[in-house]
């Protein structure tokens, strides 16, 4: 028997108990777990709505729906795998640099210890932080960037540092193996035509949502896939990837995105990566009553650890 | 021209008189009547989010927007059929068994009397009582069964009533013909590889939505005509079998699911299977402040009627 | 350079400042522009949900997130041309005659000085008012129009003026080239067999959503094109011709319809006809919390923006 | 026993069965009847938020939980009255004069038949309807407005009817007999100082807010009293009375109020005038998702037949 | 120092960390405390809107912007005392008696430890199940319940236990001494004028709110004080006794009522009672989007913790 | 006649037209004006719920249903003032310093003019940057605080700007002359007893709200006038000194506050007092569906414009 699993729903109902992601318990351990649920409420960086410092409390609370049995990947995830909610990165709201170096010390024994960290955000700027922690362990990674975003702008108003210029400093900063690297489903209108191609620029190779229903999604795995190949990845994904109508609750959203079911279908996909790390970010619960955006985090972030579950010998 | 029909919206705005179902008349009557519409506002066998109590408020509410003619169908609902608004069983919140009385003891007359029921939840624990009543007068009849969950789990906390056993319950009573029922979209996540089987251990055919992805919709309407035959079937329609994009006003959500539009054509090409009652449950209107799950649900119902009208001889 | 152009976002937050179309100055001016958005809210012809005369207000709002590339057209918006926020037409609420003439006489000036008008709703019955100044100068225009609904009724309760009766009121005052004008997915119940045939008799060619769903989009795009020819034509958007659960935000839902992506792709297609003219009508924003209708509709005037930018010489 | 009573809520529950008036039976009888609830959903004439069309229909569905006893009253309106919920007069959506002809015939049978009726509105508009029906049969009446508006402009936009001219044009019809009427409670910002006087000027007596919390409320009822005399007189209750914070569901909203108790209390020792018939008016439901505003209706229209119930011999 | 205090919050950001009460430790210990906040989430027993199973939860969001000290009466509650967050008791949702049980069991050793027990509900029958875990230690206790309903009743639809009558049953079943047992603040409307002497004629004293208006609340306070003596009392809490503008998010409000400043003003004054226990019910979250019934009853808790903190020795 | 004043509500209706502070021109202009509403949209330093940066916006959007003239102090501001909507300062979101620096450089010219700024929040972070730009005009000024919080705290989490600490960084930096200083409404739960001294200690004077309620209105604004006397003074506002009944939407709400009536009461009487500038923070609209704290927050701007109308000679 694995030492953390959840509590078990058929015996204390769903909706009660201190809520912590898939009803883990809540015990800052690096030891005898295979992964990390870690959430990093910092929305300081975020340049339009903002509130995503309550997404991995929205997250954690909706996710005690989610059972440990994926039928599609055929494994029991409770059964196979020891896990934690690892609880909440310190941040501090205001301060971007000081919570960067706040994310990386505190992710740092996680990584360490070989467990996978999955992070719940916050906005996307808090990729940075965890790219550093994994880059110390690991050295560059390959990225599996999921976004309508490229995340790659130099500055907003004089300033490195927010959520559209992330994956440019984890460049920058050498914690990403760009060769490797993919960056999956951007559209929505751009600044100008060089938005298309900086990414390409900077060494990434770019799927756009335009592209994607030109191709097929699964044109766009295979590509992935090749692109990856062996290396250790980190898949950082943005809820704003998904249409509004099923991820309404998030800070720039982007009309004429995928269905739950595409995005599910291709996460699933992906399965023989060799992920090391995961995240999960801008929900954003303030906008969405009904928490449909929250359960479908919580919804891919059991795919993440079902990718885990597989890949375990 | 028949007795009961709708107040005609051309004459009275949509949003003016008392709210009932379609704008029909509120009578408690079995004559002169080929369908009722009957709310059955009971929500204390939820296991997670409660108030689908108000399902049948909400349903009412919105249902006004619908009009007699159906162009798929080519059928005009009013010309064809007399019904009303039958009012709501006077359940007891709190106490299940009771409330499986009252229900049997309520839809008998209208059962009895030949006109059909379509009850609407509610959570999904009431189909036990409407298939007391319906079994005590037709004999156990095909089930077919819309939903994202099996709802054919033993107990929960020990207790053998509540909205996730309800057909097992129905099939150990004796009220349901397994040999030609089938169950249709289950998806998310499970207890266990076991959930996937136990339904056809029981005798149930079933086409989980993976499955249904799979071998698509057309073959699944094939295998559930199929199923049923020319059987007696009741029609018990989960709304959480929908995608919470298109039905977020609900207790249980799973992503992943069905559009209104898919699933408004399959059951269009249910038209020649021999229901004699149907149900559209688990509709929660507190989180879904733009009312489209209970207006989806309203539309679902008036397919229902146009079935009724097309066999009607 | 163009002469007006948008705030730019890059140095002032989106969030920040006045809220106008996409940043755009707010200024009576015909001169120097190649075109104009122009609020018009009015709501007093709705005959169920209420409240689109804050349609204009919600759009403009979360329209601070466009940018000017648009990348399926190639084009930038902003380097191509120079447009104002013209502000919004003093309307009269309650008072429907007497708003259309405020309609025509504020338009007019526009439409006179060669500019592009997009008209923001408000309801469906404003676009009278609008074609009304258009044919002054243009006389009767081919008409594209994408709505679940037809707006050809005769009259409600005995009154000629509502959102529903727009078209045949326009056909009847000779606004429309009705030989060249095309209605676009229609779907939902209809008060008889005869509503689906009433256009056509009164010389549209009709597209429901039932044979777009038959004929596919490519096809549809195709009939729009043939049917418009090298006419001069206005472009009529009711925001409900899209499914409720991308867009929920509207007074008459219907269940069933299109995505967003699906819509944004059709409206590109259509970039070589003659549009003189658009309007974007019946958001209502107060049940839609995360302003996900209101920002497809910005996505939408972006797109009209967009074909005006391809044609400009 | 009185012919029509309640639906006993210790039988039935609350949330149960279609929704009238404090579950009063639904006929639109003007036999043996002391009261008639009468919905009147029209909002055309709404100068700002609009949408109080769902009024009727929001205070019915949460006045289910009024029960019969008046404790401050010591009355039991069930025991001593016979009421009915009439139902909604069937106005006209966009049309404010045919909507006035309307309401005014649909009244007059139940104003001629000795029933007090209590109108639930809609926009404050619809009590010119109301009052030509019943000047119709009492002649002119002594009018009790409580309203943080004084509703006697004189036109507005060029236009004579709207819900901020009501009271003038009822005083032009020669409907208020306004030497025994009185204002109660305007405040918030004014046009120009002439606002205040030009009620008075009218003829009517005023007592804004700012003067009852210096006069206290005891001397404000006295003064009511005193005015009224022994006059036949109409309530006329503007939701807006109440502060936001008690009643945040309505159009035009105005700060520094009252509070429900003290609003509750003033009607109560009202109870010696002669009321012929009363309104309340202006309830938004969209924007008060916690119904307070339609239960501080339901609440009101409770101790308006708690009066009748005391003056019934 | 304290064993368990509340995280830092000038160290960890409110908004950070797993939620618990007051960002106290989450322990199922009853050892080296002096209080144990207990979630009770069973809503089964509401008779109109339910959901307060999620109030707990929802109480606990909020209460970490509580700060250790109170000014009024001048205590450090961190300094002074040392308290757990013990989680959530296993209900049964949909089996009030089996769910009696389960929280008589599980609240048993809090009780005999002799740490004092703050239950958060859920509906107001929950207090049953507590009372009898409190009376088989301390025997039947004086009960102060402030509410706006009795909760006396006998029966609703032929069943003894709801929320509406749990104190009659604890009074039949010998938990509460009535003769030093006080329900404060009953307002809204009755059954019948028999309502309001049946609680009398049980043995309580009864002020209702209408009596605690003329009386003043320093007499309401020392008729308190004078009825339970030097008794052991029980303090419960239902949040309507709150006007819904204070707390919106409950089951059923009533309107008329107190402000959030006079109640916690008259907790304070209570603070020589020798509170065994103390619970709050009816927090009803999801009608509530700016949270300020949960934040309001975090702090009547946060009163309540500051009375055992005064009364340590 | 003034230059600048607001859009006739009886000629363009209050819902059209694009959304300026209470309809005045936006013109980034420094002559001709009385004072300018000036935007701050900050909202990087708040501690917990953020989204303030959306309360300049929120604001604007519901003060169009302010009108010019003020009953209680008998004033038209539109009669006696010239101002406008300054739009935006730029800010710089998720960099409180150099957010600091725009807002300084922005508002020079404005206080260098002469004209009044009254600033719109944001966090109360902002005032610091409008103090600076004060200061270097008017020298140190007296500082009136309407509060729940002392915003006094030396730093968070390291760290020294945010909205918990802004007025001990003013008096560090010489910008606020503390012995004619005062803070008023303080209340809720504090860190330790020394959070009620710190600030005396600093040198402010303190009237917390237990104290109010104890002294009565009337002595607060006595002792506010004498400790203030003739010295210029800067009206800093924080919406959360109001009951979060009155003012829901904010990000810090305490319980137990005052009314709106009292609130502009008070805010009147402070009439004589020589304020060289106002702002009002903390309106987070995201929270607040009804708008009322949006529209309290205007009616307090609206308060601070009359202030400045009975002053201009």
């Amino acid at each position: 028997m694995n030492k953390y699993v959840p509590i078990n729903s058929l015996e204390v109902p769903r909706f009660a108990e201190i809520k912590t992601f898939m009803r883990l318990p809540n015990i800052k351990t690096t030891e005898d777990i295979d992964y990390a649920v870690i959430g990093i409420p910092f929305d300081t960086a975020s340049t339009y709505r903002t509130g995503s410092r309550f997404g991995p409390s929205a997250i954690r609370d909706i996710s005690s729906l989610i059972k440990p049995y994926n039928a599609p990947q055929k494994v029991n995830v409770v059964e196979k795998l020891s896990g934690v909610d690892y609880g909440d990165v310190s941040v501090n709201p205001g301060y971007i640099e000081d919570t960067y170096e706040r994310i990386e010390k505190e992710l740092l024994p996680v990584v360490k210890s070989g467990a996978i960290p999955i992070c719940l955000g916050g906005d996307h700027s808090i990729t940075l932080g965890e790219l550093r922690a994994i880059a110390k362990i690991h050295g560059p990674v390959a990225l599996v960037h999921f976004d309508s975003h490229f995340d790659t702008i130099d500055s907003y108003f004089g300033k490195k540092y927010n959520h559209g210029t992330v994956f440019r400093r984890a460049l920058e900063e050498g914690l990403i193996d760009v060769e490797h690297s993919i960056q999956i489903g951007m559209r929505g209108t751009f600044y100008s035509e060089k938005d298309l191609i900086e990414s390409e620029n900077l060494g990434f190779e770019v799927i756009t949502s335009f592209e994607m229903r030109e191709i097929g999604l699964a044109n766009t795995i295979e590509r992935i896939i090749n692109r990856v190949g062996d290396k250790k990845a980190f898949f950082s994904f943005d809820i704003d990837f998904v249409d509004p109508a099923y991820a309404p609750g998030t800070g720039t959203i982007e009309v004429g995105g995928f269905s739950s079911m595409e995005i599910l279908d291709m996460i699933r996909k992906l399965k023989d990566i060799s992920f090391i790390g995961y995240d999960i970010v801008e929900v954003l619960p303030c906008v969405d009553p009904s928490q449909i955006t929250a359960f479908l985090a919580s919804n891919i972030v059991f795919e993440f650890i079902s990718i885990i579950a597989l890949q375990k010998k």
